[in-house]
C-alpha cells in the first residue's frame, strides 16, 4: 500500500531538481482574478500601467483589415515589423528580435545566460517578473537598494563586480517608482561595468520620459541589450509585442531557443501600423503627461506627496510605512479601484496609480479620501 | 591587440555552456521568408497545415467586438477560456493550462522535466519543434523508426524502458504522415509505460480523426498529458492558443515557469467564441474530409499513392526516394505552391500537402504534373 502511494506520488512526473525547488508563487495576480474574488468588476483599472487611451486607430484598423488572416501562422521572423523598427532606430534588422512582450524576452535572455548558481544583480523592489525568470533558471539574485527612489546604477555595477554577475537588470525609467536616470549618467556608469556582465536596459516606459533619459550607445556595443514594448505608449498591452535591440550576435542567439512561432499574426500587423502613427504617439505622451499632473494634484489635495514620474503611472507617498500604504491599497480595491504598490521598503510607503482616462481618475479622486480615512482608523 | 580581441569575442555575453553548444538551425523556415527569397508570393499556401477555411464567424466577430480591449493585458489565468474547455472536456479548470500554442506548451513541458543529459524518446521524423525544445534544454533524443508510416507506440515504450526516458512524445494523429493509432491500442500500450515516464499525447489534429482515435484515459492519470490547439480545426493558427490537459499537479507546475502574461487578449476572446460554435467545427471537419478526398484524387490521377490521412493534410508518396520527392517539392515551390515534406527516410519519399480551398487545390492540381515531369528529368 505504502509502496503504491510512493509510486503515485514520487514517480509522475520526474521534474528537474530545479523545478522541484521552485516556489509556486506567481509574479502578479491579474485584475480579473481579483474581480472574480470580489464578485464585482473594478470601476477603474489603474493598477497594471496599461494605457487606457488605447492604440492608434491605424492599429485598430489593421486588426479588422487582417482578421481574415487569422488562419495563417505569423511570420516567425517578424520581418516587416523588424524592418520598420530598424528604420525607426536607424539600426539593422539583424539588431532586433521581436518577442512575446518584454516578459517573454526577459525569459529568453535569462535562459541564454543563466545556469544554476550564476549570479545576477537587480534593484531591491524592481520588476518582479525579471526575478521570476532568474529564479526559474536557478540564478542567484543580488539586490541593491534604491537610492532616493531611483535605481542606483553605480551601486548595481559595484555589486556586479563583487559577485561576478553575468547580468544586471536596470529599468529606465523605473517601475514601480517612475523615476529615471539621465542617459549620460548611464553611459558614464557603464564605463565601470565588469567584463562579461551584460547590462539589460529595460526601456518599456521610455517614450514617456525626457529624451535626455536615453543613453547614447552604439548598437555594436556588446555590453548592453535594450528592451522596448508596444504595451505602454503604443497602448497594446493585450497584443504581446516587445523587442530587444543589441549587437547582432546576441540577437542571433535568441534563434537558438525562442518559440519561433510564438507571435500572434494580427498583433504583428497592428504593431506595424501603430509604429507608422507618430502623431498618435505624441498625442499619447501629452495625454499621459496631463494625467500625471492630475494625479499629482489629487495626491496633493489629500496632503500626499507624489514621486515625479517619467512614466504612465505615479507613485504616491502615503506618508507612513508600508503597512499603512497596504491598508490604503486594500481600501481602494474594496472601493472598486484597481491599483498596485511597490513590494519592498522604503518604496512600499507608496501606492502606484496608472494614468487613466478622465472618468477613471474621477473615480480615483472620489475614492482616495475615503480610502485614506478608513486606513487611518 | 590580441588581448583586446579576446575581450571582445569571449566576454560578451557569457552564454551558458548549453547555449554555446546549441545549433543555430531553426525548426521551420516560414513561407514568408521563402516568398522574400523568391521575390514572389506563393499562389497556394499548402505547406504549414493551416486551415484555410478560417475560424468561426463568431471568433471573427469577437476580434472586432473586443478590439477596444487591446490596451488591457490578457487574463494571465485564461480563466473564462479554461472554464469553457473544462465544460467541453468534462474536467476541471485545474486540469487545464492555456499557452502560446502547442509549441509554447511543449517548451514549458520540456523545461519542467528535462535537464542536461536526461533522456527523451520520440519517433524518427516526428514533430521537429519538440526535438528543438529537448535539444534546447540539453536532453538526449532517442528516435524510434516509424512502422508502416505510423508512429510505433509499442517500440517507443520499449525504447523508453531501455534508456530510462523521462518523456515520450507521441502525436495522434501523426504529423507529417497523417496516420493515427486507435485509442484502445494506446490505452493497451500504456500499460507497459515505464514508471516515471511522462507520455505526451499531441492531439493537435484530433478533431479531423475518427472518434475511436481518442484513448479513453482518466484525467487523474498522472502518466499522460494531452495537448490540443486552436490552430488546426478551429482555423486560428495566427492566434497562438493551445492548451494542455493533465492531472492537476502537473498542470499546476506550469505556473512555476510559464510566461504568465504571454497570451494575446483578443486571441483568448476569439478562442472562447470559436469553442461555442460546434456547428462550424463540424462543417470544417467535413470540408477537410472533402479536401483530403480531392488530394487523393489529384495524386491518383498522377499515378501516385496517398497515405490515408486523419488530419488536414495528405502525405503523397512520390513513388521514389527522398531525393526525388525533394525535387518534386522544389519544383512545386518554384511554381508558386508552398508545400513541405517529411525530413527522414523512408517517410521522405512523400510530399505533404495541406487541405486548401478549391482555388488552392486547383493551383496544386495544375502544378503537380509539371513538377513531376521536371523532377523526372
Amino acid at each position: 500500500m505504502l509502496y503504491l502511494l510512493y509510486l503515485n506520488v514520487m514517480t509522475y512526473p520526474r521534474y528537474t531538481s530545479l523545478v522541484n525547488d521552485l516556489p509556486s508563487t506567481v509574479p502578479f495576480v491579474g485584475p480579473e482574478t481579483q474581480e472574480r474574488e470580489r464578485k464585482l468588476l473594478f470601476e477603474a483599472r489603474l493598477g497594471a500601467n496599461e494605457n487606457m487611451f488605447g492604440p492608434s486607430p491605424k492599429a485598430l484598423s489593421a486588426l479588422k483589415k487582417y482578421s481574415n488572416e487569422q488562419w495563417m501562422y505569423g511570420d516567425p521572423t517578424s520581418f516587416e515589423l523588424r524592418c520598420a523598427l530598424a528604420e525607426k532606430h536607424k539600426i539593422s534588422t539583424e539588431n532586433i528580435v521581436v518577442g512575446e512582450g518584454i516578459d517573454g524576452l526577459l525569459g529568453y535572455l535569462v535562459r541564454l545566460l543563466i545556469s544554476e548558481g550564476d549570479d545576477v544583480v537587480t534593484s531591491d523592489g524592481a520588476y518582479p517578473t525579471f526575478n521570476y525568470h532568474v529564479t526559474g533558471f536557478g540564478g542567484n539574485l543580488h539586490k541593491v537598494p534604491y537610492l532616493a527612489d531611483c535605481e542606483d546604477i553605480v551601486s548595481l555595477i559595484k555589486k556586479a563586480h563583487s559577485v561576478d554577475a553575468k547580468l544586471i537588470y536596470f529599468a529606465n525609467p523605473d517601475n514601480p517608482m517612475g523615476t529615471h536616470v539621465p542617459g549620460d549618467k548611464i553611459v558614464e556608469a557603464l564605463k565601470e561595468l565588469p567584463l562579461g556582465c551584460l547590462f539589460i536596459l529595460d526601456e518599456a516606459y521610455s517614450e514617456f520620459a525626457p529624451t535626455a533619459s536615453l543613453p547614447n550607445l552604439e548598437i555594436t556595443d556588446k555590453r548592453v541589450v535594450r528592451l522596448r514594448t508596444f504595451s505602454k505608449a503604443y497602448g497594446m498591452a493585450g497584443a504581446r509585442v516587445g523587442y530587444a535591440m543589441a549587437e547582432e550576435n546576441l540577437i542571433n542567439s535568441f534563434e537558438k531557443i525562442r518559440n519561433h512561432f510564438g507571435m500572434n499574426r494580427l498583433a504583428q500587423k497592428a504593431a506595424l501600423e501603430a509604429l507608422s502613427d507618430n502623431k498618435w504617439l505624441l498625442e499619447m505622451v501629452q495625454k499621459v503627461e496631463n494625467g500625471r499632473q492630475r494625479i499629482y494634484k489629487i495626491a496633493a489635495s489629500n496632503n500626499l506627496k507624489s514621486i515625479t514620474s517619467s512614466t504612465n503611472f505615479v507613485a504616491i507617498d502615503c506618508g507612513k510605512d508600508g503597512f499603512f500604504a497596504k491598508k490604503v491599497l486594500t481600501e481602494l480595491i474594496s472601493l472598486g479601484i484597481f491599483v498596485r504598490m511597490p513590494f519592498v521598503s522604503p518604496q512600499d510607503r507608496c501606492i502606484r496609480v496608472s494614468v487613466g482616462k478622465k472618468r477613471d481618475l474621477d473615480r480615483f479622486e472620489e475614492a482616495l479620501p475615503a480610502a485614506l480615512k478608513r486606513a487611518s482608523k
